[in-house]
């Protein structure tokens, strides 16, 4: 994955949905959490709304699926993979993703609830 | 795929990425042109700025793999699929993606003129 190997290819402002899939994700301290599984993609604007990303246990986090508000992300390009700015506390009660059949406004919006999120707004309308 | 049989659904607003690759691209009278292989994100916006849109050989379109602005993409919940609403001459001449390696600023800026889309300048950044 270019874009991943060199993230300051000039390249490297765009990637590719396959590539998001399976990048790590980091806290704060530089602890890998985790890695994203998919993204929640808003079918008019374009808006990746959520990543989905599967913790593997870590900090006693369930090996389970989270959607994260995007915003909640930042990519960090000498990681090399997106670094979630949320307390541990509030990842250890955050929603667990179920999948796209199960979940509907109620459930994107008790996510938005637990992150404080703005974003994921469009997905409200 | 639970969102696009029931695009009705309310989680109908939003798709995973894994879905979009794979959805149905059709132009304005409906045949179908081909669908969609992936999706160009930009990593700090999370606007998805480009679908790669594989045609197989319809219309005489070489069965290549073609990076189009997102917002010349309008998804139709009827057809649950994509409508592309571009003229044939300007699909037969459009850029071929050739992969993420080999593809900069100048190659996404070339998209742009040939589609003469606004959107994608957050990628020209």
């Amino acid at each position: 994955m270019p874009v991943m190997q060199n993230p300051d290819d000039t390249a490297g402002r765009l990637i590719a949905a396959d590539e998001v899939q399976g990048t790590s994700v980091y806290n704060r301290a530089g602890d890998k959490l985790g890695s994203v599984e998919d993204i929640m993609i808003d079918k008019i604007s374009g808006k990746a709304e959520y990543a989905v990303v599967s913790f593997g246990g870590f900090l006693g986090l369930g090996a389970n699926e989270y959607p994260i508000p995007w915003e909640k992300l930042t990519y960090d390009t000498r990681m090399g993979g997106f670094v979630v700015d949320i307390d541990k506390r509030i990842l250890e009660n955050a929603p667990v993703y179920t999948g796209d059949s199960q979940w509907g406004d109620s459930e994107w919006r008790k996510v938005n609830q637990h992150y404080g999120a703005l974003a994921g707004s469009s997905a409200m309308r």
